[in-house]
């Protein structure tokens, strides 16, 4: 079925302990739709500056990612992230943030997006989000992420926005700031009091949590020797969740433990290289491999 | 078959975001030897002083733990940790540290204790562990645990321990102090080349990871909404997987899955009261029971 994201597209320069990349292609909304390819068409809204390359446009393009929603500003500047990851790659500096024209985006979702019944809102201002979704009509699902900037500085708007949400995907450290509880599980536990019907705590190399009235599913990381850059690990988490589920036309628990899943494999591969640049060397029969394999590592 | 482990037995005052609890039953070899007691029987060897209460060992003994190997030092004192759990509980704080008689804890196994098949050298000393191995006739399968004290003070001590064992336990920042390598895959692979034929590296509230000639076996925490002393875990988790194994009277990959499992779950209990006393008040059944509902958190 449809899958529409609105989010972020930026140009990171990345810093590890072993490399350096400037101005490859990032951004939430970018992670997320290559990772959704894999599994269903997908419609992205965003906004660049003309400093952004058409070549990544046309990359989009040609993985069946709609771009008819990406509004390029003339004399603007797109988003621009620059970071750098310390010797345990789980903790991480920005050392520059240019939100440029990320920073007044004011999503415009297509005429032709407006019927999408899965619906993603990477993470931005939950105003920004709270916008996209007055400009859809009546999607089957509508999955929200969000962070520590937007539970301390507009945690109202995202209350607000919670309440019209089926799914809330974040961090430990966040699931943790929004509820102030220290115990996942009973974090997990108030959100769903908060409007979501199931939440996803992402918890990096720790694996991921996904809480629904049902009670809690646990998965660990998949377990690799080769994380290069953990930037995008989130965002092609998530888009290989909703991808799935897109596919599958569905979201009840057993689907959603599997796409939680696919979106862990998806990730794994992520992080084995700079931007999009190990996602673009693996097909779907890859995922399908590795997710026998990460099978394998949990039986008992 | 018959289990052995070498460890400490202490009095501990432990202080909680919630609660504060003075000179309760805790050590290493204390919390293991109940763990393993819901599958086997135990031999135990340790040191106490003469302030230690009679009620323990009873307690121990009312187990099928078998405390011939313990010795009480007339007119020295027991080993005494205070220490203090930050809001998150995966921090803590030694506040005090008195080793008394285990600072010159010379480990005597009696000779009823010397055909032991399955050993565990709690944390202590390289040396005091290498003491324990110096009077078991060829073990079954050693396992030895170790901290970071002594990785960064007596590590060639180690390195000659690790010769000489089949497994090693340890935690997540251990591993990689060990090794110089942050990722936990990498670490543990170089871990198999110091001796070991696995390590199991213990991630907390993140759960556990075992890695043999095989490959990685990974496996979340059990997810608890009610942690409220996680002083033990470690030391439950590793009699849990001791006590299965003996149990067993094996040490494949396939028990070390299982025996993983039943550590998980023995831990998720021991974590939800201060010192023993949620394992006091548990059985096997519990055990099966919770490990029922664990695997179906993780079903996809």
């Amino acid at each position: 079925m449809s899958l529409l994201v609105v989010g972020s597209l930026a140009l990171d320069s990345v810093e590890t302990p072993q490399q350096v990349r400037d101005d490859v292609l990032g951004g939430s909304a970018t992670y997320f739709s290559y990772a959704a390819s894999y599994f269903t068409d997908v419609r992205l809204v965003g906004v660049v500056g003309d400093d952004w390359p058409a070549e990544h446009t046309e990359m989009l393009r040609s993985r069946n990612v709609d771009t008819a929603g990406m509004q390029v500003i003339a004399g603007g500047k797109t988003f621009r992230w620059r970071g750098k990851y310390l010797t345990d790659m789980n903790e991480r500096e920005t050392l520059e943030l240019q939100l440029n024209v990320f920073g007044s985006f004011d999503p415009v979702v297509p005429e032709s997006f407006r019927n999408s019944r899965f619906v993603f809102l990477a993470n931005a201002a939950p105003k920004v989000q709270q916008r996209t979704l007055e400009q859809v009509e009546r999607p089957q699902l509508i999955v929200a992420d969000t962070m520590d900037l937007w539970i301390r500085e507009t945690k109202d708007d995202l209350l607000q926005l919670l309440k019209h949400v089926d799914g809330l995907v974040l961090n430990d450290g966040e699931a943790k700031l929004l509820t102030h509880e220290e115990n996942l599980i009973r974090a997990a536990e108030k959100i769903l009091t908060l409007g979501p019907k199931f939440v996803v705590v992402k918890k990096g190399e720790h694996g991921a949590l996904l809480y629904t009235e049902e009670g809690p599913f646990v998965l660990p990381a998949y377990p690799t020797g080769a994380v290069v850059d953990p930037t995008g690990a989130g965002d092609s988490f998530a888009g290989g969740m909703m991808g799935f589920l897109a596919h599958r036309n569905q979201a009840d628990p057993q689907t959603l433990r599997q796409a939680l899943v696919y979106g862990t494999i998806v990730a794994s591969y992520n992080v084995e290289d700079f931007s999009l640049e190990r996602m673009k060397g693996i097909e779907r029969e890859d995922l399908d491999h590795r997710l026998a394999l990460y099978r394998q590592m949990m039986i008992f």
